[in-house]
């Protein structure tokens, strides 16, 4: 029995979206057609439209489907050269000047909001950021679903989301942008996503992403997530008392309740996560976006942290279906490596 | 009973594909993951691939996976200002030079090939080009899965493609280039797509696209298309005998098997379709993908067509699944509506 604990990577399809997808799939209209087929799919897209609004707490502006945050990122970011942080995602650190201060727990220091990038919180140490208001693109792809966000009350013009990071499918993510914001397309040749986005939408999709947030919005309410963050408490106050020189990153600041970020300096992330993987948990080191090159983790860097540490980082992802068992199944697999690591480390001494 | 005669504008999802999505969506690692649960979401994305390259005789070239032929155009042609046609989709027009000529039956009149983009076939007219070799981009959405296109052979370096028009999803196609072919990435900020295009990926709709296309590829070998061209032929027999002044475009060239473009000079597209709408068949004016918009066919227009003719224009386009039945109901509705006109237009003068 494998535990899957890598939920900040991307998480199971909740079943609220695979209904949702697999009822939308029978649907098969061209949203930009007239007639009656063509009807029936553009109200599944703006159905779809209107509940991720109202689930983000985005209602009155406007949501732009994308294929994925990233895509987001270049539509919201390209060209506008703003301010941001090296723990930003590559996504976003792409096309921003990375000039502004992150200190040792992950805070960004803010200067310029409405010229800079900030996110709501990190994929890799789960550290949220306080954002000041006016900030012009906030990436918050890993909180929306997480934690209680309402877009139109977090100051910021425009944000990016994504469907597979809170039960929904991948290939399909959103640019949620103030009424009124300039965003000029990129893509082109249709006047799809009010003339934001061309190209024939991904109608199964949006139905699957809608269903997942609502879902997402709903455990939310129910305090799922809090029985998460008692889970990663027990993890952190275990792995603490058994490894008291393992790291844990960001333990001092607010964090996403499902995400701990622990290195050991000297044992590679990469090995861990080989290691776990061999022993039936899925766990990851660094982003997982660089199909499947590992390196030092650049947002640990950022921090402050040296080569060997950011080299050294693992991230544990909790879900909302995660067990005290998986949790405690892990730290049992997770401690005894390490004890053989630094026997064999002090072997090598 | 409805008849949905738009498939040039897109498809129903194949049972092939929808199954196959179903059952990807059982399988939720990240591709990028180095895990096992990673590990199996890239297997799926990668066996994609190779189906895709497979059915479009592609193999040994390199098939990126885009959300859309939209976003394959725009990977494919930013910043190359080849040489178009005014009859290419508006995705391509919009990142070309459009000074190719066009003569009066829709063939496009190529200088210099590694400086053009050449579709194979028209979503309008279903007029078919013939590719000079080395023709540096091909838009081959309307062709494949409807035409025996063998990508290797037909002398082009790139091909756009869609799985939404040979029955896959909405929300997944793919740019294919020959091996070596530069493709600066558009899309930043991971690895994905062997570094030509980050996100992480839409295995569910990957899964769904490579079921279609072998699909597809299936129908192709079984002559379903040659049944589907002989209801076509039927249908312009007929239209023709009982409105001999109808216009039938590209009549006298090499067209997709399932495609009619017909012309009632004065008697506006738009109107037709909403009429046909309302007698239960489904068929397009112009283009699907403006959002509704209804205008003169740029297509037709670029042709030599005037204004008059261009906006009267309707595309009646065939599906596998077509019958007789379908096609013979719509004729009749349809010449009944055109004398409706005709006696509407004659008390006016």
């Amino acid at each position: 029995m494998r535990a899957y604990l890598d939920h900040n990577a991307t998480t199971p399809l909740r079943a609220e979206a695979r209904e949702a997808m697999i009822s939308a799939m029978e649907v098969y209209g061209n949203p930009s057609s007239v007639h009656s087929e063509g009807r029936k799919a553009k109200a599944i897209l703006e159905r779809a439209r209107g509940d991720i609004a109202s689930a983000f707490g985005a209602d009155g502006a406007d949501v732009i489907f994308t294929s994925s945050a990233t895509e987001s990122a270049a539509l919201a970011l390209s060209g506008r050269e703003l301010h941001a942080a090296g723990v930003e995602h590559d996504a976003v650190n792409a096309w921003t000047q990375n000039d502004l201060d992150v200190d040792a727990q992950g805070t960004v220091v803010v200067h310029d909001p409405s010229a800079s990038c900030v996110q709501l919180a990190n994929s890799e140490t789960g550290v949220v950021q306080y954002l000041p208001d006016g900030v012009l693109v906030s990436d918050m792809t890993q909180a929306f679903g997480k934690l209680p966000v309402a877009f139109n009350w977090t100051g910021a013009q425009m944000g990016l989301i994504s469907a597979h990071k809170l039960g929904g499918p991948k290939g399909i993510g959103a640019l949620v942008v103030k009424r009124g914001t300039e965003v000029p397309a990129q893509l082109l040749g249709g006047g799809q996503e009010m003339g934001r986005r061309a190209g024939t939408e991904n109608v199964i999709g949006a139905a699957g992403f809608a269903a997942a947030a609502k879902a997402a919005a709903q455990d939310l309410a129910d305090g799922v997530w809090d029985r998460v963050a008692s889970l990663r408490d027990m993890l952190e106050d275990r792995l603490s008392a058994e490894a008291p020189d393992a790291i844990i990153v960001g333990k001092g600041v607010k964090r996403l309740p499902n995400t701990t970020a622990v290195a050991v300096p000297g044992w590679k992330g990469e090995t861990q996560v080989m290691q776990m993987d061999l022993a039936g948990f899925a766990i990851s080191a660094g982003s997982a976006c660089s199909s499947g090159k590992v390196r030092a983790s650049k947002v640990l860097t950022a921090m402050g942290f040296d080569e060997l540490t950011a080299a050294s980082a693992i991230r544990v992802s909790l879900g909302p279906h995660t067990s005290e068992q998986d949790v405690m199944g892990f730290a049992d697999k997770w401690l005894a490596q390490m004890n053989k690591h630094r026997a064999s480390a002090r072997q090598k001494d």
